[in-house]
């Protein structure tokens, strides 16, 4: 049996969680939710990982020193611009966090912002005056609005992204729910990649940001969609401690079962966003066994999904296991390619292309068969030690180059 | 003035070099050259530069055992194959060998053999059979046969590649000439990058390399069409001698100018590698100055002009500095961003739209114009130093999505 199981309700699944989700004026397009709110009603023990970028949104300043004490108790974002390179961008993220305390009645200093859309455009604190009130009326009313948050965070995103399980610590039902967004700039991505998680678990915030930081490499780093690491990246998970367990220590079963937990949610989550990369057609999924160890797994697979020329070959179906045989030599790192397999494996069944890193005989009319799905999987056996890893992708289309070709206007 | 002087001829302008292209079988296209051959009158000193791909050609594995000994004396090489992760690709190589040293009567260990093309499929030697023989009557009645190469070792390419400069060294003409070809999987990449040189330049073997290992890392490993590393990148340089010059040596006033020629191609080819990038419609040349060290401005640089997001934005002649300030941000190594400023330059004129890593007042429709012609540079000043860097790459466009999407067939 899992140690999960998953449920409704996304990032308002966990009790004491409520969000909300409404359009400020920041987008154009009056249909287009673009400020999202989520709010605790008790302050939560808070965990963060954001982008290693050198250049970074405003909100991620703000994030670092309204969670420096391991606590908060709401989440305010928009979409339509990063504040990322803006004139007076952390002033203007610190007043929105004024804003959204008067209007939720909470202190300034356990708000976290978030920010995504265009670089380098100045952001106005106009529409977050009457949108900010707005969505803290609306979140009032009807409290279990993650839906509409997860829309209200999307920018070339094609779907809302949300997910929640269920399990059990100390004998008591818990939950983590979670909202994403990303679909461009994602190698962990203009768009930019957010995620908000919630959870009823007690648990301190040390204890938090370690779980986290654990499943954050295996998960969302491992997610590509262009190679650009976006300005933004921002994960950020709080806890209200509602569901009444012991306080959560590594080591224990608990422990490792909150850590299965969020793990479910992430993967569940990187194949949705690589799956909704910007002008995708289909989601790849690289798994890599037999490495000699785990930075390496993590490598070769990032790297396969990552080339552009396969993500193209993935696009025209074309079985071209040469090219990821490329990407996996130029991985970073000293290990043998002499025991590589490749398979590539669909819905439609499997075929086995290439065996000690040489062409195995195979169907070109079977991979055909296999490629035309909309999942592939690129199963690469290193034959070089017993580590492995996942990393998740998507082809590379004509519509990429659309959207970016003529993102601003 | 310069140090050298452009002059025609290509890989034949130095004394003692003849060439030569014909079509042989391996591509199914009948006009299309496939086999190229180069030949020295006499022994020469030779040096090389080869992928970093754990994954290489099996070319590339006896180029490595012939030219062991510092000399080589012919070069064969086709298109349409990349005789990697192929079945006996080794042996195949050295059979091509010795169908070349017995047509040129000369040793099969001073023939150096390279392939470019599809990865993984078998090659054949019954093409080299009658090509070989065919392609060294070729070059023995037509020696000047340059453009035939360059027009062989063609894959994606639109056009053949050659250069060639002529300096003076200790008071003696001398001359260096070159053919290369690189469209796609260029960083340096399916296709792959070749490029042969020669020189008459007296010259012995390690000081050759010297110079040539000087060269690359500034000029050939900063280009960038889809970050994919080739597995059979070759840089060949091979030194006759005819000049008369007292032979090179590093540290002289000789030395220098010989550097300065091969540097002076190796950016002209650089440029057109670049700009011949599959599906490109823009060169862009991305100039980093004012770095704290030559490792960060040559690796700021590549960033930029590897960025798919920025790459995509320039098919959109969309002036989107953010996604240049993205690249600059998460390129490794740890320098500030903070005094960075961005201009676009073309023959059109210059926009300046970043200064100190925030927007720059500057004209979208002035940047439309910059951005209108088919080669654009990037200025990148980080206010951190004196050192600087070029690199240089291309747009991502439909075509290139087109052609891998559908290369082998």
């Amino acid at each position: 049996m899992e140690q999960y199981q998953w449920i409704e309700g996304g990032i308002c699944a966990p009790q004491g969680f409520s969000a909300a989700g409404v359009h400020c004026g920041i987008r154009h397009n009056h249909s287009k939710l673009d400020l999202g709110l989520i709010k605790a009603d008790v302050r939560c023990a808070g965990a963060a990982c954001y982008t290693t970028n050198k250049v970074y949104g405003a909100p991620i300043t703000v994030d670092r020193q309204h969670l420096a004490d391991g606590y908060a108790q709401a989440i305010v974002v928009n979409s339509g611009n990063a504040n990322t390179c803006a004139p007076n961008g952390v002033q203007l993220a610190q007043d929105v966090c004024k804003l959204t305390a008067q209007a939720l009645g909470i202190a300034a200093e356990d708000v976290l912002p978030a920010s995504t859309g265009v670089i380098g455009q100045a952001m106005e604190l106009t529409p977050f005056e009457a949108g900010v009130p707005a969505a803290a009326a609306k979140l009032a009313a009807t409290p279990a609005g993650s839906h509409d948050a997860a829309t209200a965070i999307m920018t070339t995103d094609t779907h809302p992204k949300e997910a929640a399980v269920e399990l059990v610590l100390d004998g008591k039902p818990c939950r983590i729910g979670a909202i994403a967004k990303g679909s461009g700039m994602i190698h962990p991505n203009m768009a930019t990649m957010l995620l908000f998680m919630t959870t009823d678990a007690a648990v301190s915030p040390e204890v938090l940001q370690q779980a986290l930081s654990g499943v954050v490499p295996a998960t969302f780093n491992q997610i590509s969609v262009d190679g650009d690491t976006s300005t933004n990246d921002t994960v950020l998970l709080l806890a209200s401690g509602h569901a009444g367990n012991t306080p959560l220590q590594p080591g224990t079963p608990d422990y490792d079962t909150f850590v299965a937990g969020l793990t479910a949610i992430a993967e569940r989550l990187c194949r949705e966003l690589a799956g909704d990369g910007e002008g995708a057609t289909k989601l790849l999924e690289c798994i890599v066994t037999g490495a000699p160890d785990l930075l390496t797994a993590r490598a070769v697979s990032k790297s396969v999904i990552h080339s552009t020329l396969f993500k193209a070959a993935m696009f025209g179906e074309d079985a071209n296991w040469g090219r990821v045989l490329c990407a996996i030599g130029y991985t970073p790192g000293d290990f043998s390619i002499d025991h590589v397999s490749v398979r590539l494996k669909s819905a439609a069944g499997e075929v086995f292309v290439c065996e000690n890193a040489a062409y195995h005989p195979y169907s070109e009319e079977e991979a055909a068969k296999v490629l035309k799905e909309p999942e592939i999987q690129i199963l690469v056996d290193l034959g070089a030690g017993d580590a492995t890893a996942k990393a998740w992708g998507c082809d590379l289309t004509y519509d990429y180059v659309k959207i970016n070709g003529d993102y601003r206007t």
